[in-house]
C-alpha cells in the first residue's frame, strides 16, 4: 500500500524519537500546556447544566459549518473590542485554532506554492503545513518580530501565496511584532498579493507592556485571516477556537470545514456561549496572567543565576514561552539527547525542530506556564550545569559544524 | 488572492443553489437528520455531569491524538463484537466519521491518484475527497452493493489507491452490499494492492434481516480501514466517531489528525464513555430503530400508493434512506427545482449531486428518519402528484436526454 508523498514529512516530527529516553519524573519545559489547576472547571460544569438545562431539543442536533450563532456573535464582538473589523457573518468556530491553520492552508496551497514561515515557527503549524506541500521560504525572527528586509526579498525573487505568522508572544521565541512591522508586512502583502494568516492564541495573555492592534486591525484589502483559540484562555479540551477572514476568503473555508469534520459540536459551542454569558472571561484571563507571569519571571531569574554567560535568552511580554540561544556550532538537539534528559531528566523543544529545514541548531524554546516553582528552580539550575559541562566538551560543538 | 486549485470544486455541492427557493414549512426528505427528539438527552447531561464531578483535574488538559483510552477499549471490544478482529491500540477517535474519510484520504491520495467510489455515494465523502484532487472511477450500485464486475474492469485498466464504500445501508440508496461482494471487495483489492475505506455510520441501524460481518472482518492483510460514527446512534453533536486499522495505516493517520486538530475533545471523550458506562447503547438503539422502522414502513407504503407506476423505489432493510428512480432521461434537478419545491414545498437530494460526475440525473435520496408520520404521508403524496405531472411534461424530460 503506497501512502501519499505528503506522508513521508509529516509523519516524523522527530520529537518522539527525541523523547523516548524520558524517565518518570522528567522536568519538562519542553510542553505548551496551559496548568490544568487553572481551569475554571466549576464555571465551565455550571455552563454545560444549564445549557443542557435551557437549551432547545436542537442541542445535541447538527448545527451549522459556521457554528454557534450567540456564541460568533460574541467572538466578533471581542475581536472588534480588540481592534479588529469583523462582522458576525465572517466568523466561524474551528477544532482549535490548529484546524484554522489547517483550512487556511487548505484554501491557498497547491503543491509547490511559496509560503513563508517565520524561522523558528511553531511545529504544529508546520504539520498542517507539510500536508499541502508548499515550497517554504524562512524569515529569521529578530526581536521585533520576522525580518522584514529578508521578507521583502523573499516576495521580490519567489511567488509566495500566504506568510505564516504569530505575532504576539510568538511560539517559540516569545517574540512580539513590532508596529512598524505589522504595518510593512500588511504593505508588503498588498503589493505582492499575499495572504497572512495571522495566529493569535496568546494574545490576550500579556503580562507586561502595552498590547500593540492585531495585524488584521491594518488589513484593508481582506487578505488577512485572524485565528483565535480558547484553549490558552479557558481550556484545551474544549476544542474551540475561531477564526475571521473577509468574504472573498471566509466562504471557501466555511465549505471546507464542511468537507473537513462537517462542523464544530453545536454541545460546545453552546456550553461555551453559555460560560462567556455567565462568566467575566477577563477577570479568568487576569487570575491566569497572574500565575504564568509570576512563573516566567522566577525562569528569567533562575536562567540569569544558573546559565553560563555564552547562552543567552530573552524575557518575553507574555505568553507561554521563552528562547535560548547558545553559541553558534552548538547542537542543542545532541544536547539533549545525549546530555540533557541521560543526566537530568530536564527537557525542551530543540530548535531545529522548528525550521522546515532543520538548519537551526542552537537555540531552545522552553515552557514555563506548566511548570510549578521548586521545578523550575530545580530544572534550570540543571540547565545551567549541563549547558557549562557541554560547551567545554568538544564533540557536541565539534560534531554540530561539521 | 488565487485560492487551491482543490477549491474549484469543494466550494460547490450544487445544493445549496437548489434550496435557495425552500419556503418556511417545507417537507424535506432532503436531509440526513436523525430525530433529535429520540435522542437520549437526560442520559448524556447525567454522563457529562457525573464526569466533571469525578474526573481528574487533566479533563480539561489537552490529552492525545488517539483518543481517551477507556473509550478506545470500549469501541475495540464492540467492534470484536461484530466479527472486526481489532484491538485498543489500532482504534483512534476522530471528529465524527467525516473526519475519518477525511484523514484516510488525506493519508493516501496524491493529486491524480486512482480512487473508486460508488455510484452515487455519499456527497459529504466527495466533499473530503475532492481536497486531494483524485481521478475517480464511478462504479455502480445494484440492489446488492456495487458492481463487482465493473469494479474489476477498473482495477485491471487503471492504477486505484482506494475504493470507498458503505456497505451497510448506503449512503445514498440504503443499499446493503451482499456476502459475497464483500468477501469479492476484498479480494479484488489484496490482488490490486488496493485501500477499502468502510463507512459504517448507520451498520447498527438495521431494522429487519441479518446483519452480514463488516468488510473489515474479511480483511486479511491489512488494507481495510473501518469508520464508525455515534452520530446516528447517540448524537451529532458530540461529533465523535472512530477508525480502526492495521499499524501500517494507522501510525500514519494519527500524525495526520495531529496536524489537523491535534486531537478530539478529552471532555467529549471522557463523558460519553461514561455514557456507555452508565447505559445500554444497544437498548437505546433498540429503541431509535423502532421508530425509524415504522416511518420507513409508512414511507414505503405511501410510495406504493402515491407514485406513478414508472417510478421504483426500494425497501431498504435499514438506516436513513431510500431511493427513487425515475425512468431514463428524466432530470430529477430539474424536477426539484421547476415542480415539486415551488408546487409543493417538498424537497429530496436530486442524483446528479452523489456522483463526481454529474451523470446520474434520473434518481434521488429520500430521508425518513427525521420526518413526522403526517408529513411523510402528505409528502409522499404530494410528490406523486407532482412526479405524474412532470412524468406527462416534454420539457422536463426532454431537456433531461439532451
Amino acid at each position: 500500500m503506497k501512502l501519499a508523498k505528503r506522508t513521508e514529512k509529516t509523519s516524523h516530527s522527530g520529537l518522539d524519537e527525541i523523547f523516548a529516553a524520558s524517565k518518570p519524573g522528567m522536568i519538562s519545559f519542553a510542553g505548551g500546556y496551559p496548568d490544568s489547576k487553572l481551569f475554571p472547571r466549576v464555571e465551565i460544569e455550571q455552563a454545560f447544566s444549564h445549557t443542557f438545562q435551557s437549551a432547545p431539543a436542537t442541542l445535541l442536533q447538527y448545527n451549522s459549518s459556521k457554528g454557534y450563532l450567540p456564541l460568533r456573535e460574541k467572538l466578533a464582538t471581542r475581536m472588534r473590542n480588540d481592534g479588529i473589523n469583523t462582522t458576525t457573518e465572517s466568523v466561524m468556530l474551528t477544532q482549535g485554532a490548529q484546524q484554522g491553520i489547517d483550512l487556511a492552508a487548505r484554501l491557498l496551497l497547491n503543491r509547490g506554492d511559496g509560503m513563508v514561515v517565520e524561522a523558528p515557527t511553531y511545529l504544529g503549524a508546520l504539520a498542517a503545513f507539510d500536508v499541502y506541500e508548499p515550497n517554504y521560504y524562512e524569515v529569521h525572527m529578530e526581536a521585533d518580530g520576522m525580518n522584514i528586509d529578508e521578507l521583502q526579498k523573499v516576495l521580490m525573487k519567489h511567488e509566495v501565496k500566504m506568510i505564516y505568522t504569530v505575532p504576539d508572544f510568538q511560539n517559540p521565541t516569545g517574540t512580539v511584532m513590532s508596529l512598524e512591522k505589522r504595518k510593512a508586512l500588511v504593505q508588503l502583502a498588498n503589493i505582492y498579493d499575499v495572504v497572512i494568516l495571522e495566529d493569535g492564541p496568546y494574545r490576550n495573555l500579556r503580562y507586561t507592556g502595552e498590547p500593540l492592534p492585531p495585524i488584521k486591525h491594518f488589513d484593508t484589502e481582506g487578505r488577512v485571516i485572524f485565528l483565535g483559540s480558547f484553549s490558552k484562555i479557558l481550556a484545551p479540551s474544549l476544542r474551540l477556537g475561531w477564526l475571521t477572514a473577509s468574504p472573498e476568503l471566509f466562504d471557501g473555508l466555511v465549505a471546507l470545514k464542511g468537507g473537513s469534520d462537517v462542523e464544530t459540536s453545536n454541545l460546545m459551542m453552546s456550553s461555551v456561549d453559555g460560560y462567556l454569558a455567565e462568566n467575566d472571561l477577563d477577570a479568568h484571563i487576569k487570575e491566569v496572567k497572574a500565575t504564568y507571569q509570576h512563573r516566567k519571571d522566577l525562569m528569567v531569574s533562575a536562567l540569569k543565576k544558573h546559565l553560563p554567560s555564552e547562552v543567552h535568552f530573552n524575557n518575553p511580554e507574555g505568553g507561554f514561552f521563552l528562547w535560548l540561544t547558545m553559541p553558534q556550532g552548538f547542537d542543542s538537539t545532541r544536547f539533549l539527547q545525549e546530555s540533557l534528559i541521560p543526566n537530568s531528566n530536564v527537557s525542551f523543544v530543540p530548535s531545529a525542530n522548528l525550521v522546515p529545514s532543520k538548519q537551526l541548531k542552537n537555540a531552545a524554546r522552553l515552557n514555563f506556564t506548566n511548570v510549578n516553582d521548586q521545578d523550575i528552580e530545580t530544572g534550570v539550575e540543571m540547565l545551567g550545569q549541563q549547558l557549562k559541562l557541554a560547551l567545554q566538551s568538544k564533540p557536541i560543538r565539534k560534531t554540530a559544524t561539521r
